[in-house]
């Protein structure tokens, strides 16, 4: 039997964090050899009490030093402005990171416009964007990866088949609807459950930061500068993300048989012949994608469980992209239904 | 105090029919004389066990002679082809008519298009479609109302506004997110608990018949065919409809100052600084409406309870107004908050 | 038209605050002439935005004396401890006191063991327990009645009829399950959309204070300590309260006829022939109750909204009374069905 | 690598059928050799869309015949009557059973006075009842297991420790909520959405076929016939049973000492210091279990996965056992949390 790589786990206490864990106690090649959060002191089961016999491990208080002496790789599970930190602590210490946070996604401008200064300029550099559907041979050889937005990877991976056809002066507008895991773990008159409960609402539309974040990559893959128009809900789930793109095509295409062929050789797209729904994807690494179109006019519908493929599923695909395994090993496939 | 006028309702068992109810029950110039199904023979509490104490009426057999001796107008929450026989009969019988169906909505060559051949052809033609923002003194003339659609009416509300200002070879994209109880009582796959519960899913993408409704009417109040693409969602609530309108302007405008002035005068459109959301509405008959833009791209959100703005308390505001009554008379607007 | 009387509801913010502005908004007899919350200076509106274009009034900051010059009447809707302050100064200046708070519903000994020392002792022995069905005649009377707690309201009256025949060694077993709205506004890790979703628990097994409230006011009634086990779980609905009672008579007796039989004249109270449920009952002032037996053992179902029957339309019934008008004027019976 | 044992699932077509189908694809010890339905003709994608690039096998018409030629153990997922149709065949061609239906749970003349006359009496006198925490010796012998309930799983692994304690002439009620999934896939007006959404009810309250089921097991393991009083609930989830048992000891115990004992040695069995939820048990073989206590007054609160523990994974557990396994080969243990 192969020796295990040992990872680190950092920042255990989000749902990010613990679906890394659940993730990686089965996985067949890596091991969690540290966990931590920024005060430690508290078993892993303090914070998931869901782990009670499962997994039981002791969580340490974040330090690179001591993720060094026992990991290969680190996944980051932190707030942004706190990953980069830890982040460039780890890649001069030698250690791989999977970074989940926004941290290393954009370049430079974008970033400091949305977010803040940058802290770390010189490996922001070298970050690959890590959806292995666009930058699979790049992750390969990455010490550092950008793990996608949850809204991105919906978005960008129902659009990519169709970027060649589109009409370059048309807007594209992106309806999307996640689930209130996607804020978050902290109790906020957002999050409350009367607040989401029988309802439905958008939330910073146009103004979403996971907008330049898809329009920088759509530019990055077709050379062009598309406008974006973003709009996120909030729905009355706890998982799970639908995003509805809007498109025009220059001519009339056949995009349903555009969409199979550009997905033919992919392990974690699944083209659907009718519209496609959460709960089918809830659970796993996978991306649904139904599309539709009237004339030139394209819908096409992605659905993502938002914290597996729009976060933690995909981290552990990149983790094993970068350390040579199979992209598929110990990737969850089996959906929450019902 | 004011004699009161005699309403009738045909169709009692479903959702929209105990809305029907639930609003004339109260009202203050109504009083239902008649109520009836297909079959009848049963109580108001035996449909609806929430009524018992507060109305056990018999339910008819629907019978159009016993409909004319006891009202003046009656209220027809009929599947579509039922309603048009009986609404025939009735207005042969000098009842004012207000059909819930989508029979007397469109126009002929639509209708048969959309649903099957129109069997009151007659009438069809002085129907008046009963969205009281562009209808009103159309209404009080009438004495036969086409009650809009659900999504139709949270669509064009919307939209309207903005109807002059519209690029006109540029297409409109609705993406409308339902509560189930729009699907109906009927127990079907789709509507189970565990088909709708933590999930989401587009249906009939570019193939609803409310896309033709919603196109035909926002032709006849602009004077030109935009093309209108609507996909409907179902979401895990039992009631309300939130309505995301993407359209493009030739010019760029001041889209909130555009929306504020032309709902200046209307009882029952809110417009909102902040997103909307469908709790706020559900329980009344308000179409509360948020605008943002982006250049020339504008996204439009409107929120209505679908079973009272879609269905039954536009139909007493039309009744309201075809009696000569105050429009706002009897009618919703205190919301199931929270 | 009679002149209306005057009333005030002290604590605005709050889901109880809400629905007593609901309620008086169109009660024939009531008019809210003063609003307060501990801060002030908002309107209802911002506090509540679906009370826009409804009810857009100043929000003072809770002063007795204003209150004294501006209401007959004040509701207190604020936590415990707060409200017998505001209470005490009220009555002192001769404004009836309707309190939804705890402050006044135990005896001296009880409340100081199960809430904190009581500041208001004097006021304290004239309050009446504002439950219609045991104190219709002395609430009448009262110029300061202790609103029950939701809990109470539909354990005591599933209980009540039963209480003769009960064996009076045998405990009491409630098993409740209460809507989250229960637990009030405030954003806590309890509350928050994803604990709440998918998910049922109890919260302070045999340690809730609404079990001294009970046990209390069923000794009252029947002059015997009945020993009270009372088990309430959070469910995954915003509003309503369903409440299991499991008792044990001495005789086998007809449970279903002694149920009819003692709210045959209760206009709030229905006894139902298959299991209650709570949407049948949320919206309105209505307490379903079902029962059914083997043997001597008898489980009696009951259900309230735990907002209106549990707090505020029970409020605006006391008032009513206190007030000489109809218990049930301007009182919600229609429910929020579908 | 050892050979994997040929198993079939018959009756694929419902919930527990896709259970049994999401444990067996990836147990390290079984390998789905045959599944059928009654009418067969499909594959696995078209019963369960989710499994789509998972597991695409084709679904055969149920034969006997066919299953002995393929499989050495079969799991029948059917409707209780035709479960011991087939099972008598499969025995008879030396096939181990694992009977998830009603069919070999009760003594004869209990099964026949709660369900209907009994086709295959010589079987059911060798059948073992499935708990493995009471019959796990037996079960490693037998060739027939009669799979429990999912309330009684839940009820009995609650009250069992407390047996030798209770008062014997002392009532147990159980009262007991359960997820939709429990009532299966067909669509009812009780399985609506809007039935079930924003609500809660009991159903066949003291009527329920589970409450024989719980008292024959209590009697066989005590020894003495117990009153049991079992009421269920339906609450507005997917998945997840919650019970709450009431018991009366004769004198005053250390419940929790007594309960931690008793399991102490158990794999599927947790403790909890605090009140059960049911999101830390979906997805899951556990059974999390909570006590509290007032004098002899007893709560015992369970918890479970109505679908695994309660059906398909306590199946697995039993097929292990009968065939040499570990019982928690390939048995799920992480939780659907969030």
């Amino acid at each position: 039997m192969m020796k295990k790589i040992h990872v680190a786990i950092i920042g255990a206490s989000g749902y990010t964090g613990l679906e890394l864990m659940k993730i990686l106690i089965s996985h067949p090649h890596f091991e969690i050899t540290y966990i931590a959060t920024t005060e430690g002191g508290v078993k892993a089961t303090d914070l998931h009490p869901s782990l009670t016999k499962v997994f039981e491990q002791e969580v340490q208080k974040a330090d690179a030093q001591e993720v060094a002496k026992h990991a290969e790789l680190a996944f980051l599970a932190l707030p942004h402005k706190a990953a980069m930190g830890f982040a460039k602590e780890l890649l001069a210490l030698h250690v791989k990171v999977v970074d989940l946070s926004a941290d290393y996604r954009l370049g430079l401008e974008a970033y400091e416009k949305h977010y803040c200064e940058h802290e770390d300029k010189e490996n922001l550099e070298h970050a690959i964007y890590g959806l292995p559907e666009i930058n699979k041979s790049k992750i390969q050889k990455a010490s550092l990866i950008a793990n996608p937005g949850c809204y991105p990877t919906a978005s960008i991976l129902g659009i990519l088949p169709f970027l060649p056809y589109l009409k370059k002066e048309a807007p594209i507008f992106i309806d999307a609807k996640s689930g209130v895991s996607g804020a978050g773990k902290k109790p906020t008159p957002t999050a409350h459950f009367v607040t989401i409960n029988e309802n439905i609402f958008a939330y910073n539309p146009l103004k979403h930061r996971h907008e330049p974040e898809i329009a920088e990559k759509l530019q990055l893959v077709s050379g062009h500068a598309f406008e974006v128009n973003f709009i996120p809900h909030l729905i009355p789930v706890s998982r799970g993300m639908l995003v509805s793109s809007y498109l025009q095509t220059k001519d009339i295409i056949d995009a349903k048989a555009i969409l199979i062929d550009f997905y033919k050789a992919s392990s974690f797209v699944r083209v659907r012949d009718v519209p496609v729904d959460i709960k089918s994807t809830a659970g796993t690494n996978f991306c649904d994608i139904f599309v539709t179109q009237k004339g030139t006019s394209i819908f096409v519908s992605s659905s993502i469980d938002n914290l597996l493929r729009g976060a933690s599923s995909q981290a552990v695909v990149n983790a094993n992209l970068m350390c040579g395994l199979d992209e598929a090993a110990g990737i969850p496939i089996i959906a929450y239904v019902p």
